[in-house]
């Protein structure tokens, strides 16, 4: 049995990741995925939408999160040697951010990370997760 | 604006990836995210599952699908350079697969790309997945 990843060591994983994807359910139960920058702070992800949709339900991820706000967060390590596998899922709880106050510290955390956001940050709005569980798995 | 991969453009990139995620959404709605190898025949996807869980609804994915078929399938791939980022999603129906003759062609093309599978054929069940739309993105 392969060792579990979950707590802080899930958290400290997830964190370093560059890239992950955001899996969100319509009104009528239809999941919807999407790869994605974020920032993690504490238990909080944030996830900028980059060019600012037209109005804040313009977008699919977001309709759905007015919808319903479950998602799940997933980081995960591919290669070809099946001994290295890893991935860590965040399960949680989101919301849109699209006031300037609200969205200040999740720009300046993603500006931090990301290089491209420094230069130009994220029109948004912002999703911002809650996450309620940490989950994951090694290989080794 | 960055240039739609939709159709066959779509198909071809997503075929060649080594790792997908699957996301399936519960009774509930709640979202599951969870890492992925895959084969792809046409408009199939095929996902195995590596140890034959108890009861075909043993496994999180599994009760997501006999609750809601609708599922997502995501290949990305990440570069600091953002020049190169891409990303293909499945949208479509799944069906949990695990009688020995419905199995054994997903099975074969399994084993043809991951040579781990070769080796120790997947125990099962195998999730198949009927694609009716394929979508993506890529930045250049």
């Amino acid at each position: 049995m392969s060792p579990a990843l979950a707590g802080d060591a899930a958290r400290r994983r997830f964190a370093a990741s560059r890239v992950a994807r955001l899996a969100t359910v319509s009104a009528s139960g239809v999941p919807h995925l999407v790869p994605c920058t974020f920032a993690l702070d504490g238990d909080s992800i944030y996830v900028a939408v980059d060019h600012k949709p037209k109005t804040t339900t313009n977008l699919k991820r977001l309709r759905n999160i007015a919808a319903n706000p479950h998602v799940a967060v997933l980081a995960d390590y591919y290669d070809d040697d099946w001994a290295l596998l890893w991935w860590v899922r965040a399960d949680g709880v989101a919301a849109v951010l699209d006031e300037p106050a609200a969205m200040s510290r999740p720009v300046l955390l993603l500006a931090e990370k990301y290089s491209q956001y420094a230069d130009q940050p994220p029109a948004g709005p912002v999703i911002a997760i809650s996450v309620t569980a940490w989950s994951g798995w090694s290989a080794s």
